[in-house]
């Protein structure tokens, strides 16, 4: 066992074990965190010209108002030291602009390879072209800014979940490292996956995300008992969304990880 | 009555009547949104040296990191039309720059000079000074990218809802001049601020968002009746930031706006 960043606080610099406890209670405060996104998105609807390609009039480049946004607002964030947490991975910078302030020092407990790790372009892919048409109602209402500020909060919520598999896959390769050598060795992706299966602890999931869209998304009233049925994002969604791609993503990264991890 | 973007999916493009109730649908699911950001921000301590002066190790001048990434994100926010929403008010931008891509036309149902009034500079101070010591803990772990951009959401969150006060006041004023013209001519702040007062009003809003503080800050389990009375946010906190001061605050925009409104 290792000291890591306090994974509840989501990598504060307070060091705590890194164990599966701490790692599942952090991935379990992330689902409140995903959960309010998605209900912040679904205020507005799909608003596609929004991460459609269309022509920025100050460079003359083509870019989406939501991809121009996102670029910027990482380079932003890059000055203020995000990623030099393990747990932020970026979307579009290659290299990374050096924070403008004296940064933190974040404990490193992952295999160096990790920082190469990173699935978000296959992420922003999915998220436009299939998660985001799954749970907000059609329509364009033209207000850009606000949607693609809501996207940018759910695709960091998610990015961070899906990459927190890394540090799932470095607590259970320390855990039991000769179950995992030989199918890292042999690059046996499907045995390292069944490995890293367990359909109890996702159906557990699926069932308390679903749990959390109806206790957050509901309509609260100041009369108890007055709550309505209508829930701001279906809550069958959230537990489908976190099945269909956020389970199997992570799973992803934690493979690719692994298959990393003896480099 | 006019027409006037849709209140409740917060400035859309579809619109519906300048009413009361519209604007009262507002301002109850903005609660939400706001619950949600000082739920998020909670995670964190203080952090106090994200906010405090600090040399920007780029351009060798003093500012907060934090006031540092407001700053950015403005002006990124601006250049994808973010202030041509009359609903948006900037925290530090004098000229506020042109959106880079086509903008959408927002209705304008404000009076003229509803853009100059703007009291962000006040909410800023009392944020850091007041109300982020009342609700989250002392200390200090170093993640100021997270905390920063926590902050930027309940900011903005925030000022949103006070400056929707010029939305409330100009409906209150349409709907009864007369009332109101006298208290505007002789500047009668005092009697302005009673014809707008409605204090079973507001303590239903205090009474709804400590509901909506402990409902959307529990912790869920996926065994009902499981849920501890661990709020990740106080909630009478919640119920008293908005007795405190959101509520007065809007009622200092309405007021302000008022002033302007036979100009």
């Amino acid at each position: 066992m290792v000291r890591v960043v306090e994974s509840n606080s989501v990598s504060g610099s307070s060091d705590v074990q890194l164990s599966l406890d701490s790692i599942r209670e952090s991935l379990i405060r992330q689902e409140d965190t995903i959960v309010f996104s998605l209900i912040e998105r679904a205020k507005f609807p799909l608003n596609k010209p929004s991460f459609e390609e269309s022509r920025c009039l100050d460079s003359g480049n083509s870019s989406s108002l939501t991809e121009f946004f996102v670029r910027e607002m990482e380079t932003i964030q890059a000055k203020v030291g995000r990623y030099d947490n393990p747990e932020e991975n970026p979307f579009f910078l290659d290299n990374i602009p050096h924070s403008v302030f004296p940064s933190h020092k974040y404990p490193q407990v992952l295999h160096p390879k990790a920082s190469s790790v990173n699935i978000n372009k296959r992420l922003w892919d999915i998220y436009f072209k299939e998660l985001l048409p799954f749970f907000v109602k059609p329509g364009d209402h033209g207000n850009y800014a606000s949607t693609a500020a809501c996207d940018l909060a759910c695709l960091q919520a998610i990015s961070r979940r899906i990459h927190y598999g890394k540090f799932v896959a470095e607590v259970k390769f320390r855990d039991a490292p000769h179950d995992y050598e030989p199918a890292i060795r042999s690059k046996d992706t499907e045995a390292l996956m069944k490995l890293l299966t367990f359909e109890k602890v996702e159906e557990m999931v699926k069932k308390r995300v679903e749990k959390k869209a109806e206790t957050f998304g509901q309509e609260v009233k100041c009369v108890s008992g007055d709550e309505s049925e209508n829930y701001k994002v279906d809550p069958s969604l959230v537990s489908r969304i976190y099945g269909e791609w956020l389970i199997p993503l992570t799973k992803d990264v934690e493979v690719e990880y692994l298959l990393r991890r003896l480099d």
